[in-house]
């Protein structure tokens, strides 16, 4: 029971108070898949500029984990979760910036930390020259839960 | 019965002709979900650079609308629509321009009139450095439709 | 039988070895989707810079030959294809190029000469200043397969 939550203690991983909502979805359902909105990083900054990788890196892996708090705070139980489908990451990148997977890596080890070989996923990490409020990343995510 | 019609009619939105298809599709449509190609808007420029963040926001709205009526060339009757599910959107950002939830917005709140909850979604607002024939948004939708 | 690999027989098109897989996968089925990792081109540069239109343009379409020998090793048969779905493209684009939709015309029509009107799809063409390794262009596609 609670095994997600349980891992998260076992791995030290806090999730924050969710971030206030807004005129749209945190996240929104539609039959067994799971929409969630794109999360930007608090970290502000060109990663490659005045943002180094790993740096961006640890950035990616507290994205993804208050993204959890997101979902958890929309589905009431992280065990509702059977996997992770499919990531989508926006680097802002400096033009000369290209290691755009090694930055987003620190999502996708996170998620399999957390969720074993269900947190292991499809993914596309792309660079941008501009993101939300200056992020340095912003991160979306499909995940299947189980039926209702 | 017609009951989007009516609203579009009560909302002052009439859906423009949908612009002719490529050899691509507008839609498809895959069990419950329709997933809508990108739509660029009329509007071109830079956002935050020669175009401001108002004429961006109504533009937001305007591409909205273009897609509907795409979405009811292919589907035929927008009561189909059970909920708008997520939106993705591109906006050509000058580069220090990041108030690219505020653009975005003009897409969100027109669903929300138009589809009321329904319409709530989740979604992603993203800044690039170019978009098709310089537009200053694009957008794509995946849509729940009513079971066949 | 075996009719797509029949096709692309018939097409001249042989299948690469599919590319090493890393800590994230290559697809990941959910349902009757498969989501399809972002796969960038062998092409690097920066397309309408020093990267000509049509050299994109092929470099488009030998990117979703590539990721089809990525899906066929993950599926086992492309005959469990139902349909190409939404197809996702980023082109590293210079300022002034703005003929992403030419670029990414190289995917759409492959798709479509080897799966016929079941090939035809959704499509996001956009554009961005920077991509991983400094690709030319990187695509992700959700398709959908044959009940289990």
């Amino acid at each position: 029971m609670r095994s997600i939550e349980n891992r998260l203690k076992e791995l030290g991983i806090e999730l924050p108070t969710p971030p206030p909502v807004a005129n749209y979805l945190g996240t929104k359902r539609s039959g067994d898949l799971l929409f969630v909105s794109g999360r930007k990083s608090e970290l502000i900054g060109l990663v490659g500029g005045d943002i180094s990788e790993n740096d961006a890196y640890r950035a990616a892996r507290q994205t993804v984990i208050t993204m959890l708090s997101i979902i958890k705070a929309d589905i009431g139980d992280l065990d509702l979760i059977i996997s992770i489908v499919k990531l989508q990451g926006f680097i802002r990148s400096a033009p000369h910036f290209t290691r755009q997977p090694y930055v987003f890596d620190g999502a996708t080890e996170v998620l399999i930390e957390i969720f074993g070989e269900n947190g292991r996923h499809a993914r596309t990490a792309t660079g941008v020259n501009q993101l939300p409020f200056g992020a340095a990343l912003q991160f979306d995510v499909i995940i299947r839960l189980k039926r209702l």
